[in-house]
């Protein structure tokens, strides 16, 4: 079964606690827009597609217990009704994590869709905050009908491009990070075409690396196949390069999957910090790289790779690391017991760098997936991204 | 000054736990045979030109005390006598890491030493007893000296391929795993070449990796660097693309220096999971990929990378991680307190591939630095290890 980490009725929002993953499998209840709020600053919630649409449901939860009760029961401030109340919610909801991007982009979304509800003729409250809840809702539909169409693109175009030797005929692939129903609304972008590389029964296994230094691989994305059942293997960020030596052949490795934060205009791709050195691994060992990314994560206002600031983030998240405490039985095996610990893995005062991302040059990239089909380089080399907003 | 993880003097040895670093700085007492087979199998001492040394040097330590007082105190067997009990002492210690290469030809070369003090006329136990300790200090003393030597070397091969812009005329440089004090006998390999640099004033910083999955890195290059007081910045093995990338000018980034666990007769060299990735970072960024390592790690009856087999190691070493617990101070900072502690870093049932080990294709190497000079590739592009053994 498909991992559902944010379950939505009318009224209800519940998200899994991705703090407390992979140890724990606890969902909370969102019922305020203050929820929310926490959640995302605490990154109980993290990836940005599932940022954004927890914020935008939250409001919702509020408005469709105003439109059943009549009243709103969490004001923010007091003197505060209606669609001016709506508005200040998102922006407060901007708050909890400024540099999200389609958290930007689903706030300045919504705030159109109140701003027209507003303006038709004789509009009551109930009107605008229906046109909320409604927008709010597609938005959770469309971002995995995306994810899908994302799935189902990229596991074509893998298969047109794979060597599917009978009677076996199924491939191995490698990703990175977490990109997969933890991390958008439902499903995932590159983690949505392992998914469907894994439905149709092409699918030999998953490699997945830990992504250091947060983690997102070993604990989340592989969570995720452990809960679908897909078969699949951690190893380290180091040991993509050994991978492709020693098992390219054995395990039919056809290519590496990674996510997307921002694509440039000619197609240089900011993703998680590692993701340029697995391109450069597979461009030397000819399997193919390929990016799989909403529309909304093309930028085709930024030029190049260049452009785009790298946020660098706190040295603590490579001195330390958190888990829960294992001890070792007497049969050598290991079992964990008691509460999520914060260990120092290096020595005081140790000076660290961590920069969240990197950036893939386009040269290396073979394909970019998208909900709207495939862009491949052009026989000059070059992408043209700008092709794929006219479908 | 210079970290020194070994203390001997005649009849004394002491060593670093490295168990304990980075967070303890504790020396054990190697008084018998016993002892440093448990050191060495329990990790205490690591790296395999230091547990060369410490074997060696644990029986040197037990034959002077025999000698002085007129009796052997640690017999293993009761029956042993003289330099039988020194043989069978050394097969003993073999059996503490049995894949130990610089092991294995340690006790050949001081087998080699005892029958031949043996066989001389009117030899004593004394006598023989005297020639297996001066054979084991010198050891100590020439690995020593041998690694001073391929810092010194090295460095100056990188200095005459670097640019050195005036009046600051420093470079940068990346180094992965330990190599160093904590791995040799003293000095280091590739964190010899490191040392010569600093020692010279030419050294601007150097990044190291952290080594997944055993943080070699992280807790034993950071602590010789800290101790040293060399400017250092720690990164993740994931990171090296984005700081080529970002920081190549801006650092004066010259070179990549790692050392080796086997390198075959074509230049093919065998080294800690993640080198080869480094390698071919270093050949898309033009830097100097330069791996140093003593002649006894040319294995010139190994003729390529393809014939060196890969230790694949517990899974467990990848879903595990070992630090001392923290707590969050209220200024925000972190603090260390209580014991070691092992935690889980992933799901239970997870899967992981662990590989100790990748092969790096002898075309990613500029040169490789021995204790006798640095053998560079010929015109041709191929490696000529032999003539190295000629010197």
């Amino acid at each position: 079964m498909v991992l559902q980490a944010m379950k939505y009725s009318r009224g209800k929002l519940e998200i899994l606690d991705q703090l407390r993953l992979p140890h724990e499998e606890v969902f909370i209840d969102i019922r305020t827009v203050q929820d929310a709020w926490d959640a995302i600053h605490s990154m109980q919630v993290r990836g940005a597609p599932a940022i954004a649409i927890v914020a935008a449901l939250s409001v919702a939860v509020c408005l469709s217990r105003c439109n059943r009760n009549g009243a709103w029961h969490e004001r923010l401030e007091p003197d505060m009704t209606g669609s001016c109340l709506i508005i200040h919610s998102l922006r407060f909801l901007l708050t909890s994590r400024p540099t999200a991007v389609n958290l930007g982009d689903a706030v300045k979304k919504l705030e159109k869709v109140v701003d027209a509800a507003k303006v038709k003729a004789g509009a009551t409250d109930f009107d605008i905050n229906e046109a909320y809840i409604q927008a709010a809702e597609q938005m959770l539909i469309d971002d995995v009908q995306d994810n899908e169409n994302i799935g189902r693109f990229g596991a074509d175009w893998i298969l047109r491009h794979s060597n599917l030797i009978p009677p076996v005929g199924k491939i191995s692939v490698i990703t990175h990070c977490n990109t997969g129903s933890l991390a958008t609304a439902g499903y995932g972008t590159a983690l949505g075409i392992v998914r469907s590389l894994h439905a149709r029964n092409f699918l030999k296994r998953v490699y997945y690396t830990e992504t250091r230094p947060y983690n997102q691989g070993s604990r989340l994305t592989g969570y995720e196949f452990l809960y679908d059942k897909i078969p699949a293997t951690l190893i380290t960020d180091s040991m993509v390069g050994a991978l492709l030596g020693l098992k390219r052949e054995s395990e039919n490795i056809s290519c590496i999957i990674v996510g997307a934060d921002r694509v440039a205009a000619n197609g240089d791709t900011a993703n998680k910090i590692g993701t340029y050195g697995l391109a450069n691994l597979a461009s030397f060992h000819s399997v193919k790289f390929i990016v799989a990314a909403p529309r909304t994560t093309i930028d085709l206002s930024t030029a190049s790779g260049a452009g785009i600031p790298i946020e660098e983030r706190p040295p603590t998240e490579v001195t330390t690391m958190k888990g829960r405490p294992v001890k070792k039985l007497e049969d050598g095996s290991l079992e964990v017991e008691g509460d999520v610990q914060e260990i120092a893995i290096a020595a005081d005062l140790t000076g660290a760098w961590n920069p969240a991302f990197d950036v893939t040059c386009y040269k290396l990239i073979d394909c970019i997936v998208t909900e709207k089909g495939v862009i491949e380089r052009r026989e000059n080399g070059e992408f043209h991204l700008d092709d794929i907003f006219q479908t």
